[in-house]
């Protein structure tokens, strides 16, 4: 495992420095409360953002972009047809997307449409671990439970709880998930990753999870859906670790996060304590 | 008249504490332009937030959380079903909810909406004095005027000019209104509650109206409307005041407004400048 | 030139004090991505904001407000109707606006409105180098080209290519256009602003030149466009160079942004580094 952690650290900063040097755009179809939060933080990494709600104009995206990001966290009436369209033009154009399956089980059209992504197999899933329980349950897979209570865009369950739901979903679509909690975990359904740090603050804003969704999108223009959904899990413990010490509260939290997005050296998220393990 | 202040600021503690304890959720069906503030400022008193626009996601937001905060400020066309809809739904399960009729009297959708939501009586209704007398006026109520002059969304007309309206819009629900003003005014049609504090920052920055409105949802959840909508008034005035102490411009005022409102303590919220006046 | 370097700053002067005396409104319609910040920007130079979608509140705003910015970041399905409808109002009753032409070229919808936008000449103009010459190219004018690389957002052209298309362009309507960009460039058709300061921060925050028009739109409510533009460009180079000074990252320099654009005088804003050349 040793050799292994080596590897992953290697790939993060490698990752990390190509995004800083060659700006990538991941475009991105996301809810309308934190889209702002959403490109400022995929700008900070060195990234490049674009949103749009149309399908064609998300098919444009999805050939423009090297990847893309897709949230479901606020629902409109045209998505009844952008959301499969441009999920359908991903996975036959071979571009890699992240699925944030926010408020899962809060209405019809954003039940059919999620369950309509599991033939587009996303590359990355990321959500909390009572989003990943419920996704696996509307997908039928094992680990997966279709009551699994979200409370609107809250977690009610603990990462350790959904990691066989993880698992699952990762070895169904050949991707990586991502489960955000107290210790996040990082899964292809071969290797656990958990990575620690963050801050409480971070419960406290809205957004942590969906901008965390939409730089891992930025990363995974440039590398594997594992690499990406670990980089993106580890600048995001590190920066907000290092914004709480700054933070008088949540507003400044915010900000202080923000700049450490921007300031975080590919080394540093390196070097992010995490612990690996075989599934 | 101080026995029933001394009442006010034990029921200010009680709810104050009792949202931090409990993190209760209120959804929201809000405006894009401050939908962000909204959500933070919900976070930031100890709440927890969830935002929609589909008719039968209204409802399940409804169903799932204790209290829900309608703001008009930008229209969509999926409104003319989901706003009704939602706000019967609520009156028809009897749970509590917040109006705030930004921009009252711009277009038709935004006018028949808020006609027919004289039917399912806010718990509480917010707005500036232009929007309390001009949604009077358009319930046909005393102290309303169908013409009241709002421009956009912004207060032609001052605090004292809408007590009128603001006693019968709370006679007419049996709720709570509270007008935003220099002095801020609350009344459950029986008492007069005027608050000070607050900056002149507040209406230099977009959305400290609509995130009052939002945050006067949480406490709902835990009180009934009139002790709500002045705890949401007294913390809103509070944190502005302490806030302006610490900023150079809006930017910062923003960030300290949000930091303020997550450090407030029950007793400072209880203590801010109040006085109580019969009708 | 220098008499005329004169006029200018002294047209600066009088149109931000006359913003901040008077507190006048420009609706927007806008995209849902930097929507907050350009009410914040355009209530931190002291004016008034209002967004909506639909065609008649549109239409209520334009004829409300003094000026109006209409940008096509994001499309709704109802911008068919609602986009066409108000740049007619405004261009019927004689109203000026500014048109942000952003992600020129995604999707099918946007083309189509930027192409009716010709016949209601936008009093401003104002994009990056790509989205500049891609709207000469898409109204047939000089200087112009329909397959100018426009990727998402982002602009692949630098200023001095699009000098051309944007004197075509102010030619065309007779009012102004301005181009961002490392030296930003605002012309009349017959003058060139060349305006310097800015902050490469600018580039790694959403919605700077968003929020830039809709500054440009308030200006616009006192001012000519070509005054307008330069003062909107003028106030964001002064803002932003100030900013960074103070800025530690992405998240400290919005708001220390903000805070600029609330604090900067109007000898300031005139005395920022500019320079004029005759076409």
């Amino acid at each position: 495992m040793e050799s292994k952690k080596k590897e992953i650290k290697k790939n993060i900063v490698k990752a990390v420095n190509k995004v800083r040097e060659i700006n990538p755009m991941a475009g991105s179809i996301t809810n309308t409360v934190t889209i702002n939060f959403v490109a400022n933080a995929q700008l900070a990494v060195g990234g490049s953002a674009a949103m749009v709600y149309l399908p064609d104009e998300g098919e444009d995206l999805a050939r423009l972009g090297d990847a893309m990001y897709i949230n479901v966290g606020t629902m409109f009436p045209v998505y009844e047809e952008t959301l499969e369209h441009v999920a359908r033009i991903l996975f036959e154009i071979g571009k890699p997307w992240v699925l944030d399956p926010v408020a899962i089980g809060i209405g019809d059209l954003r039940t059919k449409v999620l369950k309509e992504f599991k033939n587009y197999k996303p590359n990355i899933i990321r959500g909390n671990a009572s989003e990943i329980i419920a996704l696996a349950g509307l997908w039928e897979l094992d680990g997966g439970r279709r009551n699994s209570k979200v409370r609107g865009v809250d977690s009610t369950n603990l990462v350790g709880e959904a990691k066989n739901a993880a698992i699952e979903l990762a070895k169904y679509t050949g991707g990586a998930v991502a489960v955000s909690g107290a210790i996040d975990l990082v899964t292809d359904g071969k290797l656990l990753v958990y990575s620690k740090g963050g801050s409480h603050f971070m419960e406290k804003i809205t957004g942590a999870g969906c901008s965390l969704g939409g730089v891992m999108g930025i990363y995974l223009t440039v590398t594997d859906p594992f690499t990406a959904a670990i980089v993106g899990t580890q600048i995001y413990n590190l920066a907000g670790r290092l914004a709480e010490m700054r933070s008088q509260g949540t507003g400044s939290f915010h900000v202080h996060f923000l700049d450490e997005l921007y300031k975080a050296s590919g080394q540093d998220i390196a070097n992010n304590y995490f612990e690996i393990k075989e599934v």
